[in-house]
């Protein structure tokens, strides 16, 4: 078994049980954004996540292993096509020269960590049409001089 | 005045009265992020925030109705190159497929909009390294059947 | 199933029994331009349209929760080759600024979504060659400021 | 006086007169969408046209011939990347195939000219948001065997 | 059968009864440039050529079918790369300017049509070293106003 | 003076004196896609065309010189997008197989040189349209083994 | 003064006064490669190294506020020419997944920072051809699970 | 067996003995990077480290061979995306003019080696977080005039 | 059989046999590089060439058809990548332009044929490390007026 | 005076003293295509040699030192596409991986030097047309395993 095969057996037993990535998520005790990024092969389990993951979706023994390689993470398209894709990327390219005086304003010189990161999806009901609300969080890294 | 200019003025005024963008944010009661967009040239302001912006910082009458006009809003690189707008675009690399799986199974077949849209940048204090805490928040836009 | 396979079978059915796009969409009480584009995997079903959709075709049940799966939208030329198509983007290259003068003109400063978004083909026919009429029909989205 | 210069100088009339594109286009008795493409240099125009747009702006005449030229049709970003440019450069994408399998349905094997060609931009008041209609009007032309 | 088969099976039977394209065309009737085209899968035959082909050949009857489809014109290389074909890509890039220059001068504002458009390749004999003769021939489209 | 000031003043002048390009040619006994060409700056005239050249439009002495010169061929676009343009590359995008096809049969394995070229455009009248005639002659140049 | 200015500023006193980068890095007590980095404009200097700088070159006071300044850290080409910085860009090519095989190794998942980072060159005499050491330092980071 | 063959068999192995690349390389008596770009078939295995190789990790005779083929160096993404390596890339596109700077001055005009070259990884422990060494050797080979 | 299977048909007779390309291009009498690139099918064998290379290396008959076809010339990286591809591909653009300047200055306005071709590859051995001797030989081709 | 003022006296004295490329290294001593590259700018000199290049042509004193200086090698086009400069690219293209068979076969596994490198251009005279003789001469670096 290869990443690829631990992914499709992930989709086929989600679509087969009717399972949501919330709830595999709750039966692992990690985040549901985590939990997605790790099954689509785009992040590592640590031992106890691969573990749980296994037994709670009826996996084979050998995904456990599969699941805790460090994925190589790569994208198909570098400008992305998706609409939905497109629209966070939209969003960088509109409002990156914003960020970046804003972030830099508030922390000095430096960066967001994409590394040690984390990321949620929360909706907000709202009578004229609900909204997505996407909270990003990442550590700042400052520049060191040396 | 284009807006070239008054972007340019902005940030001279800025300079010279040591301004943050938060600060000038306050004084026309808009946000930080949505302020400094603004006076970036990547959004248009409503001709209560362009006459405020005016006045707070000074700048030549005309320059109201070049901040009220429709901007282009155009990036240099289709992929991102300064680190802290790359590690944005690397999220959007990385966990674009994510996104597109847990915001769809929240909320149906549908996108988060880019332009009926609002983003925040917080800090939050840490002793580990303080932390980059970013909000989106965009409606969601139902893909219709027709 | 999956998309691919529910489209192939599609297109080897219309090709077979000799149906239309027009007369498929008809039998869904749907429109041409939408159902095809169901057919093709770009856009998802609402459940009644799949369950009449395979009805109609005479396609595996199977068929009927694969048409309903939210696809993932892209293409495979940034820059169209073929020429019906090509002649569609060379429409927006030469027009696209000219597009957004005159919708901004008309709604302010937003755009004309591309999700709440429906088009029609219809065919005028005129002695000197009939013509192509296309009707992009899409709701505006203002910008907000916050 | 190049194509550059002139259109400089529309915007800069139009904004001091506060002209709109529709009265512009009224005044010279042709369309919206054609004169605004005329006046931003991607099309050239009748010797009449350009008469009464120079007379009615107020251009120096030398204006007339330069209006008449035939200029090179040419844009910037490949990928547009303005939000409502783009939205139609997704359409494009998202519906290219669904055209060309509807289009050469309903007409046989061709495409739908982009040069005898026409475009209107229209308002459609609607409660739940106003909507964009953007009629595209293209001669057909058959493919010839020979 | 789909439109490669045809073409695999086209170049099998040429080459094992070493047919000429110029052969093939004078058979059905048509000329070289376009019976090679259609052979290639990148212009639709009409019904008479279609079947005339597919008797002269001895193709399966639902050759006939396939060859009647209307194809989806691409190609690989946005700059072609074999060095007949790159020839005439620089062509196009040496003389493009001027080719304008000289057709605009001589039919006005607009273009030669690729789609009303036909083509033929001839050899000249010349004790120097024979000359390909390439000549385009297609419909003058003025643009129109409107 | 450089090749882009002797263009210019050829523009200028043709302007002025309201020349035509066939015009030229004619004063100077060349070919008018040939002249066209040398006066854009794509190709060095030999010096009895440059003398001539210098006379016919009153240009300054020192052109000759300039117009003498070896140019770069250089063009902007790896895709043109004029829409004259784009057509051409179009036919060699959908018919640069088949041409290789028809030349090579007819020449053996070997290419038609853009060197060893010439080009002319001519009008035919037609009823349904007058037809553009483009004609490419070019040497065979054989592939040679060693 | 802005970056470019206190660049070109630098280049000349440098070159007038024959100073080196080692020359000036030592004056201000920081490595060879940051301070070079610094004044070529893609690293900000913390107040007590500008203020050393411009006091040590003799450049203009303002120019300690433009060396503060948090650069936009953006290079030209995507694929380095120059011989020198594309052999290294050689190395991370075809050594790229070597060193994720071999730092992953080492360390687990996770990456090593560009942000908290330092380089040095030395020099390595060798009377077969002297050696470039070049030593990247940068803070591991590990993936975070959430 | 070729090199892809031998590669996957090497992970195969790797990972079913539970070997890390250090003690592969330690067995061969090669150093850690060399090993792991030779198993990854980015260096080709003189006849000594090829024998080591199979013998230690059990593989079947004939691929002492394939690891001893010169290989062909080519990479996927011209520029990377996996986090680790893309942080390589933006070192060499922040800090390329500055190592040119740097380098040249030590050196004179040439570069470093990228084929009579070395590297190695190490690891710096470190109470704030751990330290990757990466340490690249490369012969100076300096430009000459002829 | 098509090209690749004769390429690759060579390619295992060659490490059977433990043959050169120069042994293989002496068999048959002709030059290593021609020989190779005939191989690789980059080439098409003259008859007498290609029938000598099936007698001698033991192919299939009717590898002599194949490799008397004419080939598509194409390549994968428009900038190579594998580093002595690469290195040649630095050379056209470090001296392109010099090239260009000295050859039109041996020849007048022209080019180096590629067609009417041919490139040797010599070793000249040398104490301070041998020496790669490339000789490429193209007919000059003047650029003709008309 | 900077590196382009420098080639700009050298083509204006050029052009003035009508000297040739072959006069001027001739003059310095050195080959014609090095010093080509040199006055170009694209190789630095070597202090005899820009002494004797600033007196030969009589360039101002300060050029000797903007000769020295080691230049950024780089070039516009990825894809050349002036015809001579092309057809070089494509001679990489078509035989690059012959190349790669041959020089390798010859010298086992590495490169050619572009950097310890030498290029000559000379003309064969030839009743059938003249041909140019190109001849590299590049260093072996062999890759060596460590």
């Amino acid at each position: 078994m290869n990443r690829l095969d631990v992914t499709e057996a992930i989709f086929a037993i989600k679509k087969e049980k009717e399972l949501s990535w919330e709830g595999i998520a709750e039966a692992i005790g990690m985040s549901t954004v985590w939990t997605t990024s790790a099954c689509l092969g785009m992040n590592s389990c640590p031992s106890g996540a691969a573990t749980k993951l296994v037994e709670f979706l009826g996996l084979p023994e050998e995904a456990t292993r599969v699941l805790m390689e460090y994925p190589t993470k790569e994208w198909d398209k570098s400008v992305p096509q998706d609409p939905l894709i497109y629209r966070l990327y939209e969003v960088v390219g509109v409002y990156g020269d914003t960020l970046k005086e804003v972030i830099q304003e508030k922390f000095g010189d430096g960066i967001m960590s994409a590394i040690d990161f984390s990321m949620e999806v929360d909706k907000e009901e709202n009578p004229k049409g609900d909204r997505v609300i996407l909270t990003l969080n990442g550590k700042f890294l400052p520049y060191k001089a040396w």
